[in-house]
Parts: C-alpha cells; structure tokens; sequence
C-alpha cells in the first residue's frame, strides 16, 4: 500500500512543483490586489486562484490567497519571499507563501475509535490528502496494525491524567523526531495542556462529536439523546487553550429522531465526524484557511 | 382571501369528516397494539395509518398514534370514547382521540418581523395547514394590514416588560373568547410568565432562532457570529417555564461563510426559521407529536 | 407597502453610491490581475471582493468578478468604461461594468401558482433583492391582488399554444414599456418561442420543478412520484431555445419517502423551487453569474 | 480482525435470539391490524416496533412491518409460520418471516474502485451490518488483500462483455456453494444479463452514481460536469433488468460548484456513494423495504 501513496505524492509533488501559494492578512487600504498582483506578475508567477475577504467590522482588515504557477519555482523561492518584504512591510501584512512540492508533516493522535484515522488514511490512499502522514501517535495499541499496514509508523504513548506531563514531553519529542507541521487529533480523547498548545498554535486541528457551541466538554451525544435534538453534529476546530473554543473550521449535521438513542446517536455521529475532520484537513493542507480574532476565513 | 381557505377547510372537513386519530402513551406490555386495533376494529374504525415506538429506557415505554376511518363518526365519538376507557384502565394508558373535522383554533403572537407569520398564512392559504386561525396577537400594529387582509382578527396588546402582567391577563382573555387550542408564538419577542405557560401546558409552539441548546437567550445571531460558526440553525420546540429548553419537536440548518456578517445570518436565518415553525405547527396540527421526559416522539 | 420597499430601495442606492462591479471572461494569459487590479487603483477604484476562476480544459478561460468602492463613482463611468477598453482589447476580453446603484429592472412572469412569486416579493420587501420590479405579467388574472397591494403594476396577457406569436408580441412590448432588464419566470407555465428568446439571452431565469437533467418537461412531480425517488429537487437556469437545457444557476433537493404522493411532492417541492428561485435571481441581480459553454461561474 | 467481527455477531445472534420480523402487503381491509397483532399476541409475541403504510392509489394496497420478541422463538417458528397461514389466506397477503438471529449471507462483487467495498467492511466491523459477508467477487485482483485481511474468502473472476456467460457461471456458482442471499454491487462495473438478474431478483443492490433517473447508464459524473449541475448524486436500488431501473431504495446528494471539473466530481461522488450505499444495505438486512410497482417502502 505504501508504494501505492508514495506514487501518488510523487506524481503531485512532479505535476505541481511550480505551484506556490500566498496568504496575506492585513489591515485594509487601497492597492493591496494591485501591488501584490503586480509583483507576482513581475516575477514570473501566473495566478490560477484567487480569494480575498475584506471586512468593514473590526477596523477593516484584508484577507487574500493567491494560488499561482511559476516557472522554475524551486529556485526562486528564496528570492520571490525576500522581494516580497518591501510591499509586505508597506501595507503592515502577515504573509506567508508555502510551495505545493513541500508536502506538510502530519501526525495523527487517536485514542481507541479509529473511524476518523480511518478516513484519513482512505483520503490519503485515494490521493485526496496531500501530506506526509509521518506518525500515528496513540494511548491505546489498537491501531497499530492498519496504521503499519500503510507504512507509516506507530508510536504507543500511554496517556492519562495523571502522567500527562510525562505522556506530552515524549509525544513533544515525536513531534520533533518527524519534524512535524500538523497535528490531527482524529477523536484523540486526552485533554491537552497549555504547554502543548503553546508550542504548536493553530497547528493542531480536532474534531469535537457536537454542533459546537452546543455540548462543549465530555460525552455529547449522551447529553444530545438527554436534550432530545433532532439533529446530530460534528465540529473540526483549530485547538486553542481553551476546550472546544478554538477558531471553528468546519461543521457539518445528520437528521435523528426518537427512535435514536445515544448510541444510535454516536453511531450516525461517526459517519459527519470523519467528513467534516477530513474537509477541514483537506483545507488546511491546501493553505486554505486564515485565522482572525478566533474566526477562520476558508477560501474554499 | 377568506372565502379561498374556507373552501380549503370546508372541503377538507367534509373529505376527512369520518377521520379519527387515537394517541396513546403507557408503560410498555405485552397485547398493547392487540387490543387496540382490536377494539377498532370491533368499532367499525378501519387503520389507515399507524406509528409505533417503544423504548427499554426509563423504564419500557410504549407510544403509538393510530389514523382510521370510522364510517358516521360523529354519532360514535361519545360512544367510542366511553367504551375505550376500560382498555385504556388495563393498560394505563394516556390517551387521547382526536376528529380531523374538528379543527384546532389557532392563536399566532408575532412582535415585528413577519417572515413567520407570513409562511404560516401562506401554508394556511395553500390547504398546508387544517386549522382555524381565529385570531393574531401582536405587541406591534405592524402586521395588522396583513392579518386582516386574510379576515383573521387582529389584536394589539402592548407588551413589556414592565407591563407583562396586565399584557397576559389582556392574552388569556383573547385565547379565552376565542377559545384557543393552539398557542403559537411566530418571532414573539416577549417572554412569557410561568402563569402563562402553567395555563397552556404544551399548547404553546415556538420558533427559537437557534440550534438549540446553542445560544440559548437572546441575540442568537450576534453570538454565532462571534463565536465564528459554519452553520446556523432554528429550533421550534414546545414552551416551558425554563427559557428555550422545552422539548424540541424540529431543527434545521443553513451554511454560512465568513462572508457573512450578524445581519446576513439573521437574513439566511429567516429562511430555516420559517421551515421549521411550519413543520413543527403542522405535525401539532396533525396530532403527530407525544412529549415524555421533555422530548417528543414525532411520528411523521 | 410600497412607501416601505421604497424606503430600502433608496437607502441602498444611496449606501452603495460608490459600488461598482466588474466581470470579466477571457483566454487566460499571465498579468491580467495585476493589469486589472492595477487599472482599478489607478482610477481610485478600492476592491472590496475579487473571486477568480480559471481552468485548463476548453482552451484555458479566465473569469474573474470584482467589486470596488470608488470616490464619486457616478461621474466617472463613462471614463472609467472607455479607459478601460485598451486593457480589454489586449486580452480580448468579454467586460461588463455594472453599478450597484444602478437597480436591474425585473419583469415577474406567473401562471397560476403564486408561491414563486410571493417568495420574490416577500424577499423584495425584506430588502434581500435589490432590484425595481417594474411589472408583473401573467396569463391569469390571479396574482393580481397581491401584485398591486405591492403597488407594481400587474398585466393581464392571455397565453395559450394557440396565440402564442401574439401574447409574445404583447409581452415584448410590454418589456420595451417598462424597459426590462431581467425576466423572472415564477412558474410561468407558457413555453416562450425562439424569437422570444432570442431577443433576451440570459436575461430570462425559469425555476424547473425538477433536479435537471431529471425529469425534463412537463409534469415532472408525477413522474418523480412514478419513479419513485426518495429526493425532489428543484433547478433555476438560464432560458435558451432547448427546453430545461440552459446553462444551470442553482439546485436544490427535499427528501420525501414512499407516503408521499405525487400532491405531496407537488407541495414540497414548492418550498425548494421559490427558495432555489430567489437565490439564483439574488445572485444575477448581484452579477455574480458568468456563463461559459452552457455553464454558469457563481462568485456567491 | 476476524475474531473481533465474529464477537460482534455472535453477541447480536445471542442479544435477538427471540427477535423476529414479519412483513406483509396485501390489498387494503379492515381489520389486518387487528388480526396480525392479535395473532402475535396470543403465540407470545410482544410487538416492539410496527409501521404501516397504506394508499388510496392503485387499488388500495396495505403494508405493514411488525418487529417482535418472543420467548423460545427458534423453537416456534415452523409453528408459527404454519399457524400464520390461515390469516394470510384470508387476506390474500404477500408475507414474509425473518430471523434475527438468522443473517443474511452477502456476497459483495467490486471492481477496482475499493470506497463502497471499503465503507461496508468498516461498517460491518464497527457493528453496523449484521449479516455474514460469506464471500467477494471482482474482475480484479486490486481489492484481494483488503477483504482476505478480514478474513473473507475472495474470488477473481474476469468478466468483460466477451466473456460475460461463463463469468456469470462462475457467479452463480459461487453464489450457490456460499449459499448466499443478498448480492451487493459496490461499484460493480459489468452489466449483469437478465438471466443473472432472472435468479437473484430483488435480492442485488446496486449503487448507480447519479441521482437517478438523471445521468442513467455510463460516465454519469463527465455527464452531470458536461451539464453544469449544482448537485452531484448517488442512488442505491434493487437491480432488475432494465439498466439503473429498479427499485429506488435510497439517494442523496452533494453540492458541487463551477471550480469541481469531472474529476473532482467524482471524488465528492465517492463520499456519497459509499454512504447510500451502506444505509441501503443496512435498511435490506433489517426486513425494512418492501417492493410495489418498482417503487420501495421503507420502514425505517
């Protein structure tokens, strides 16, 4: 199966090595579309997408993506970032450019249910997620087997209340080991603490089993059946300090009715977690997302 | 206007003046349906339609709602009623016939905002909804035009917070001289008193807009847009004393996207709001609905 | 009513004195958003939202929306359209300014079933479509009422299969009268003739009550009921010569199930057509739609 | 895995030894209700769930779907089916009584594409699907190591339109030796012969990548690309001779826009497919369709 992914990703990183990408947010003025276009026509780079937001809210702030092709794009991105600092600095932007050859590093978190890893790792196979799934990192064994079965590898770390800390510093040092861009928590069920957050801010994307704002916290399908909703839903977040409240990427929601009980509920729940975990992954790959006062904006 | 409904409702009645539905909620045991369907059966009632839940939770409980055609029904309603109660002693049974020739009267509170309002006049005017709207309560005299347009009287009773008191006395007499079956509250933006509501246990619908239980309260809109969510939603649900936690009976969704600001939810939100009230008073209408334990059984 | 439609109207125009759009198809070719954007800047134009579409089969097309604030923007069109031109001729593109002040002026098409029409006129006074709806026609004396309670004018136009060239021949002067931009079929159950259509390409959106290609032609709710789909849908095109064949706007779909007759489907499905309807007319008053080879580009 | 798939089963078996099902249609009278529950109730058969549906068109049909416990019931089936007789001669019934402890053995033919075959293995694992999946059939090797690594027995069994006699010989065959009682075509790209179809009816599920009856035979997703439509579908229905005609069991949508060229319609495509197809599956295992006039009810 491995070799299958690998041709994959090699036929994407091969079709797609003059493809960059730019996000830029900043506060809004005149020209910012004509300065930055200008600039990527000078340098050789043909846009293929493009998306801008703009707000009156918030004091006017500007949000734009540009998708382009440019030839030669290997040896120019050093020079394309460093001319681009002079009009960043003009117009005060947060900007990044990122490079489609350059595949981002996931590792993957779950606990013992594994149909959102599951998901992810059939999107992969199938050439719908384009990313290094470096590691699968887990509290339980149950996973291992179809995690190896795909060639990637699968790091046991025992994780409870009581030895978080211990259980963070190692799955820190995984991180590290595989040099790792994107964390996935595909309903890895241990809280994280601050410190983990802190050093991988808007990294970490998770996929909580509820319509949030609705039944933040532990078990919302039990507290969905005791409330009598008559729809389920599913939540991808970016992960912030405080539980269930980071910026919401993705949502989505499945009819139910009286005849459902909780674990009815959590069954038909698996099946909207999975697409919405694998949407909002999906997006996050393809540098689609930008975060502003704990809103996202996804030009999809 | 008038003369078109009445020939809807005129013809319905006479279309369904042998239609009966029976309702009944107990503790589960066996030879329940045996009975019943018996005694109809022997009774000359003919099932034409008939919905079945029972639940291992709380103890077996056994809901079922039955539709027949009993040829003279009228004449037999007395009969049918009296001789059903020794079935209904042995099994202890909550129970309840209804006639479809015998319409619900409806009672519609609206504040300013039409859009609900008018999908239920709309649905009304369709042949959609069998009831007698016999009367509009409003805090405003914005609808009145409307209202009277369709011949339905039209009652302003100024309402605040500071006069909720007198405003109610002045409601319960309008439900009283109109002798009221159906409460429903279509975008009524004045909380109801516990007398109120003690006076109309499970007879007052509401449209709540939100997905309930997130963002219980007021404002709903403003605080999915703060919290940044992906979809917005409506809740209509039966009135209790506790604030937007009365059983549910209907939800529904709409996306939204970053493009979005509080008033473009409050626009794309209108639109499922009405959707769903129109459901919600429908299946009311219909008989369709059991409460137990603060959820509902919708048989539909 | 009137006063109160014409409350929003004004207050937009004169909100959106300065808004201005601009659409754009061409073959795709490096520079052409710098060169635009560019241009735009340099006539004090401030983009507000720009979305790009751009793609490799069909030859490579460009298609890209903007809309712009610009200082004073009624005294510079015709300058701004002229100078404009040069840019146009080198990419070859296909261009259109618009203005949002500018209102479109709407012609309604009905037959008998109102609720398409009621829809437009609810979201009309709701200040959802910015438009004048200068004239409602139909082949039924129906609609009347309620059209001129809404202070439009309302034109009677018998039209059958046998005097169709001369009903066709009324309703284009009755166009040219009101100086139509936009023909709105609202369940216009009248087949328009070639020359008809002719005269206004892809100014005449119709809502199919069908999920095209699904059920082409008549009666499509019988046959769904025939066939026996567990979905309806509902399709808002773009009229051409080829019956149901024109370029696809929006769609939408309703879940039914096997109680539902084909009356019951016709009552559904009503809720989707004048939903599906008024997004598509929301989007064409916008200009948000392009058309290429019989399918349309959204920038909703 | 295997072992963990056979716990599940085995605990259903255990869990509904004295769970049975009995389905009927017949043409309307009344008293059916009545019959059958009395029926039940005097062989000790406690009903748990029932539903019913009935129609005034085509003469009048009735169906119903009874779901029971009963004590010792492996014990009294012969007799029971046996005493049933006598009711279903007086009311001319189709009738049918199923086992749960008794499951279906499937036989599941794929292709290449593995999303169909992949999301009933998944869902059978987590417990979803109660049936013994006894055997897969392809034309290609591809799906060999998946399914052998649940321990089902695979068959490669070239077919092509040449060829297409003796493969379905060898079909049929194994389908005899594995005693199988449901067919599933999960993406199962070769046409069946009416002879096939002639031995199995209505026990082949196929899921056709439309929405039905749009886009009926090949390359549905190049067609619905080719038409620009807004929403992509997929339908699950009973195979019979008439390509894609069949019995619609269940359909459902996704939305696509302008950016989705044929190839991205197919991979939304497959997260629908798959999902249509399980809910189809899962409603056949549970006795909740019935067929009339090649349309479905389903009690679900």
């Amino acid at each position: 199966m491995k070799s299958h992914i690998q041709k994959h990703l090699t036929s994407y990183k091969e079709k797609y090595k003059n493809r960059g990408r730019l996000l830029i947010s900043c506060p809004d003025k005149p020209g910012i579309v004509a300065a930055v276009s200008t600039f990527l026509h000078e340098h050789g780079a043909n846009i293929v997408e493009s998306s801008q937001h703009s707000t009156n809210h918030e004091g006017g702030m500007f949000f734009i993506r540009f998708e382009f092709e440019c030839e030669d794009l290997l040896a120019k991105e050093v020079k394309l970032e460093e001319s681009f600092k002079k009009i960043a600095d003009t117009f005060s932007m947060n900007w990044q450019f990122t490079y489609a050859h350059n595949l981002k590093r996931t590792a993957i978190f779950v606990s013992k249910e594994p149909h959102c890893l599951l998901e992810l790792l059939w999107a992969w196979e199938s050439g719908d997620l384009m990313t290094d799934i470096a590691v699968v990192v887990s509290n339980h064994e149950d996973a291992r087997e179809v995690v190896e079965s795909f060639g990637i590898p699968f790091k046991h770390i025992p994780a409870t209340k009581d030895i978080r800390q211990e259980a963070e510093a190692k799955q820190l040092q995984v991180l590290k080991d595989y040099n790792i861009d994107v964390i996935i928590l595909a309903r890895y069920m241990q809280i994280l603490t601050p410190t983990f957050v802190a050093e991988n801010p808007y990294r970490i994307i998770n996929i909580h089993h509820s319509f949030l704002p609705a039944f933040i916290g532990a078990r919302p399908y039990e507290r969905a059946y005791q409330r009598g909703v008559k729809l389920i839903g599913a939540t991808s977040h970016y992960v912030t300090d405080d539980l269930d409240e980071g910026p919401i990427i993705e949502q989505d929601i499945e009819r139910v009715n009286h005849r459902d009980d909780a674990d009815d509920l959590k069954k038909k729940g698996r099946l909207i977690e999975r697409t919405v975990l694998a949407r909002a992954v999906k997006w996050h790959l393809e540098d689609r997302i930008l975060v502003h006062e704990n809103r996202t904006i996804v030009f999809n």
